[in-house]
């Protein structure tokens, strides 16, 4: 077996300062243990990346956007040019599919997200400059000039991991360094990626210690480095018990704390539109829920149907298709754990089985899909049945009229989305639930499933407490994500000389800005 | 005497339900109590306030802009009809100058700011809309669907003030229900301005609900209702202590926190500026320092100097005009005691006193202005120095050189703003000095002192932690201050009818929207 695995600290690959221990990735198909082993880091590591992050933090916030662009735009190539051993990876350790997932889905957005984030840097585009010349103020967003300590999720090895997802591009497009916490399911990726962007960033000529990884920290170890008032934010995807811990730990230390956490993203169905098509809606219903073994912060966890005929043949339907799924492999034994758990809760709480939900027969971290239902007055009293069971699992709430669809809707949690699947004849009903659902759930969707997240500048990925820690922000899109990692920056009365770029006479060519009160490209003082 | 006075809650004046005590203004020059007394509100109060907002949050968050433009516009008017009667009973209760402050630069202000939300309302200025046509997504900002919870401070009693200042013309900008927490040092005024708020409501036809108001509560109660999950932001303006307190009661809710703390606002003077003008440096420093009587949250409370002749005749200069200074009467008795204690921790500290600081003779809250001096390395050794003395007190930190002078700037915690003066000789150490300064200020200023906050869409009234909770927000400035109070909605494929104004096909006139990617004015779909 390979010695133990090094980790990314100050600009350089290095044996772990600390003996808290090693871990090892798992084959999630077989079970069985991985090679390297890597290091569990402790406060000799956290205090080192810190120390070092925050020495380059404003040399970075100096560097020229261009070069910001050159290292994002040269890392998105360079996974391009190892995208074969990075799918392998990423498959081996996740059993996410290479084909069409890993290579043609994933890979792709990941490359994507760093080159629109190279083109926000290079256009200023996050900076939004505010000028009020005969006031003689100029505002723009600027760099924190702190670090940005990163924890990625574990159900997207590429596109959400730490060192190259959508919170680490716009934490660089904003020229703040970043910590990368990676996730410990997929640990041998995650050192690719950052022997990639190691490369690209000296490459670029930026600081070596603006990009650094750990594997692992215990739970201790990860709260104290969170809570640490030299960062200039922290960025979560995953659980909310873990994200909710840390959010305590950085606010308690003036760190602004960007979480995304669990969403059971409730679809609603209309009578109309299940008569109309409700064998097509529980085919479509189906192949969301079991779409990457339900393993999606936008997963359909619970859908409220009618009571009646449309709604019990939808219904029928559905355990139809869920009961004949072979089911999949999940990322991890805990994955596993928590899915049979929380199906346990379910029907502790009231829930009726209808299909799936049992442990596979095979190796490794199968699961069936599962689905169950429950009237809606049991889960109006049952808070607990809001509980998201993270996997390929769908509570069906049976309402008995608009007025019960609603009451489900306000008892809902802050969520990442919100579905309605209406006809024309549904619109009295459908309207009274779009107005209590639209200020609970971050995208409001009209009849699709919420599983795809389009990376546009138009997208939030985001929603109230506590699917996120804020709703105003959102994790997707650019250049509008980039604006959690800036601090607003006001120069009153400074010379033309010591302003940024973009807060010159002479902006930035093509960059909008707003100049006493209108929007424009123009340049301050030259003749019309 | 008249009877207690009534609370603002659930639409109208009524009692207060707790009997949690009650308390009176004073008026600060002559340490009188003044009539009526006001009830101390408790757990009934607040609990009634949140459910009567949280009730009718919906149907403002659904409002026509053009009603809340109306509110606004109305009662900045009923305010200009009612000046004399506001200034008269803000002079009495804070003993600000009638004129100019009061009546010539206060209230206009305030209106000011009313108008500027009632326009930002009205154009949709505040909700950046941006669309993806071509992936179906529309995304703006829009109301929190939950009431904002706005703390005053004691130091505007108009322009800043919980019912009538920057925080409540944002939030109901943006179309959320306000819950005012008026400030107990001037509580006829605020009773004053929530009779007009609540007029004008009415007038405008809006929620009665809309705009409530309670004098007082106790810290346990405040910190209660803080972390309300009901409430959708609190806003905070005062000190430190209470405002982290606040903070952290609002987080553990989930609840975002706005807050403008306590800062010094450093002023770094260099040897060439000194040498040129150090005279008329002394006397607009020593005016901006005893402006207000010192009140203001961006006092100019420290002031780098270097060492040498220059500056000796400097401190000297400033020295004679503080000690030379009759001083004025500070808002409370607390204030006086907080004032009184803060100089008091400075000498402790090894600050030596240049001149004032004591109470001075006479009725009230009567006190000197003062001027303290200390060397960097003591001041470097000592954070304790940096401790705001609010009111008209400055320390002068002396500093050898210019690496003296960034080591200062270093050693600062997170500040509203920092100012430079320095002449083209001083161009190196500027440089410095700016460099460091830069990221620990929200604003930055060139060669003229802090006080004077203007009201410009380019404004930022924010800075790093622990000046404010967060660094990318600012509290003064149009329509940029509403954002802390909205939520960020996305529509995915939803049908035309059900989008809100700004998202349709045919936006607001004149309302610039980002369109697939370009900044426009257009109508979709319209021909060219």
């Amino acid at each position: 077996m390979d010695a133990r695995a090094e980790v990314l600290l100050e600009g350089r690959w290095q044996p772990s300062r600390d003996g808290a221990g090693e871990f090892r990735g798992y084959d999630p198909a077989t079970g069985e243990a991985l090679a390297p082993a890597f290091p569990v880091s402790g406060a000799g590591d956290a205090q080192a990346a810190l120390a070092a992050a925050a020495a380059v933090a404003d040399e970075l916030a100096a560097a020229d956007p261009q070069r910001i662009a050159a290292f994002l735009d040269g890392y998105a190539q360079a996974i391009e040019d190892d995208a074969a051993q990075l799918v392998a990876l990423a498959h081996r350790e996740t059993a996410l599919p290479v084909e069409p997932r890993l290579a043609q889905v994933e890979l792709p957005r990941t490359t994507g997200q760093l080159r629109q984030a190279a083109r926000a840097a290079r256009e200023y585009a996050w900076t939004e400059p505010t000028i009020d010349t005969a006031a003689g103020l100029r505002t723009h967003l600027a760099p924190l000039h702190k670090p940005v300590l990163v924890f990625g999720p574990n159900n997207f090895p590429l596109a959400f991991n730490a060192i190259s997802g959508s919170d680490f591009a716009s934490a660089i497009a904003a020229r703040n360094p970043v910590i990368a916490k990676l996730h410990p399911s997929h640990p041998a990726t995650g050192r690719r990626l950052a022997q990639l962007a190691h490369r690209s960033l000296l490459d670029a000529g930026l600081p070596a210690a603006a990009v650094q990884a750990l594997y692992q920290l215990d739970n201790a170890d990860g709260l104290r480095l969170a809570g640490d008032a030299r960062l200039g934010a922290i960025a979560f995807t995953g659980s909310r018990g873990a994200g909710l811990a840390l959010k305590a730990a950085a606010d308690a230390a003036g760190v602004p704390a960007y979480l995304e956490l669990s969403s059971v993203n409730p679809v609603f169905l209309f009578e109309a539109a299940l008569r109309s098509r409700g064998a097509a809606l529980a085919q479509e219903f189906v192949a969301s829920c079991t779409l990457g073994v339900g393993q999606f912060c936008t997963n359909p966890g619970l859908l409220a149907v009618p009571q009646g005929a449309a709604g019990d043949a939808f219904v029928a339907a559905a355990a139809e298709r869920i009961g004949a799924s072979a089911g999949g492999v999940l990322f991890s034994h805990g994955v596993r754990e928590h899915y049979l758990g929380a199906l346990a809760q379910w029907r502790a709480l009231g829930a009726r089985a209808l299909a799936g939900g049992e442990p596979a027969e095979g190796a490794g971290y199968r699961v069936r899909p599962a689905l169950f239902e429950i009237d809606a007055p049991v889960f109006l009293a049952a808070p607990g049945l809001q509980a998201e069971a993270f996997g390929p699992a769908s509570l069906i709430v049976r309402v008995a009229d608009a007025a019960q669809a609603v009451a489900v809707a306000r008892a809902l949690d802050g969520q990442l989305t919100g579905t309605l699947y209406a006809d024309a004849d549904d619109r009295e009903a459908r309207d009274a639930v779009a107005a209590t659902l639209r200020p609970k759930v971050g995208r409001l969707i009209g009849g699709r499933m919420p599983t795809g997240v389009a990376v546009s500048p138009a997208m939030n990925h985001g929603g109230p407490f506590p699917s996120t820690g804020h709703p105003g922000f959102t994790a997707v899109g650019l250049p509008a994500a980039i604006r959690r990692f800036a601090a607003l920056h006001c120069y009153d009365h400074i010379d033309e000389a010591q302003l940024p770029a973009e807060l010159r006479d002479r902006g930035p060519a093509g960059l909008m800005r707003k100049i006493d009160g209108r929007w424009t490209t123009d340049t301050i003082g030259a003749q019309a």
